[in-house]
C-alpha cells in the first residue's frame, strides 16, 4: 500500500491519543456509546476467548459510587460516563487482553472526539466495585474507564514537547538487545 | 464533534483490525516501520511509566531461532520482520501495559497495509528468547509480534459473517451486571 494521505492521517490520529481527566458534562451521544461498544466487541484476545464483559455506567450515583474507592478512580465521578471491565479469570494473559480492550475503547471514543482515562481498583477496592455492580464471581474487576468530552484544560498538553515519551533511541533495538 | 465521515472512517478501521498468521516476503517499508515505532513511542501506561523495550527483528536466522521456541510464534519464522517486546517488571499492570502497546502496533501496521499478530512464548521460551536477543535480567518478555503484507488467503475471512465475535447482547450491561 502506498504511503497515502490516508494512512498518514490513521498514523496521527494513532500517535495523538492522549488520557483526558476531566469532562465536560455533556452527555456521550448514543450513536458513539455504540460505535465504541461495537469496536471493544471487536477485539481481538487470545484464542478469540473474548474474555470481558462491559458494564457501562450511566447512573449518576453508581459513578459516585465507584469514584469514592480506593485507587485510581477519582476521575469516574466526574465524567458523564463509564465503563467498567469484567474479566473472566486471572493472571497475565487475561490483563494484556484487558490492555488491548481498553487501548480500543479510548481509540474508539477518541474517533468520535470523546476523551476517555483508564482508572484501576486498588486491592480490596476491586471487589467493592463488583459488589456495587452485582458482578458475579468468577470475574475480576481492575478497570474503570471515563469518559466524555474534554474540557479546555484537558485538551492543553500536560509536558513541554518531545518530553512526555522516551525518545525512539532509548527504546528500540535491532536483532538483539543494545544493537 | 458531529458524526463526521472521517469518524465512521476510524470506527470502521479499528472494527476491521484482524490477526494476519500468513505473510508475502515483500519487506515492510522503512516509512512503515518507522511510523510504527512512532505510534508504539506514543502509547499510554500506568503513570506514563513506558516499561517497554522494543527489539525489532529483520534478520530472518534470528526469526527461525525465535520461530523455533515453545509457544504460539511459529509464524514470526515466515515473516518478513518480527518485533519482540521486552517489558521491566512483572504482574498484571505490567501486562495490561503491553497488551496496551502490542494492539497499537497492530493499528499502525494496519494503517499502511501490513499485517500482524500475537504471539507468546511458553514458560520456559520465554528466557529462551531472552537469550537468543540478550535481554538482560529485569525484563520479561513474552510477546513476539509478526509483521508483513499479508497473503491472499490470510485476507479471506475465517468464519461466516457475524460468527467470529459475540453480539453485543452477551457482553454489555448498564449500570449492574445482567441489566
Amino acid at each position: 500500500m502506498p504511503n497515502t494521505s490516508q494512512t498518514q492521517d490513521l498514523i496521527s490520529f494513532l500517535r495523538r491519543l492522549r488520557a483526558v481527566r476531566t469532562f465536560r458534562p455533556d452527555p456521550v451521544p448514543e450513536a458513539a456509546l455504540n460505535d465504541i461498544l461495537e469496536v471493544a466487541r471487536w477485539s481481538g484476545s487470545a484464542m478469540n476467548r473474548q474474555p470481558w464483559q462491559i458494564v457501562v455506567i450511566t447512573d449518576d450515583a453508581v459513578r459516585q459510587a465507584l469514584g469514592q474507592l480506593e485507587g485510581y478512580v477519582k476521575h469516574v465521578a466526574g465524567a458523564p460516563l463509564g465503563m467498567v471491565l469484567a474479566m473472566e479469570g486471572e493472571g497475565d494473559a487475561n490483563a494484556y487482553d484487558e490492555g488491548r480492550l481498553s487501548e480500543r475503547i479510548m481509540l474508539a471514543a477518541a474517533a468520535h472526539g470523546v476523551g476517555a482515562c483508564i482508572g484501576w481498583f486498588a486491592g480490596p477496592a476491586q471487589d467493592e466495585a463488583k459488589r456495587v455492580l452485582a458482578v458475579p464471581a468468577g470475574y475480576h474487576v481492575r478497570t474503570v474507564l471515563s469518559l466524555g468530552y474534554p474540557t479546555e484544560e484537558a485538551q492543553q498538553p500536560h509536558s513541554k514537547p518531545g518530553e512526555a515519551r522516551k525518545p525512539l533511541s532509548e527504546i528500540v533495538h535491532t536483532n538483539r538487545f543494545g544493537e
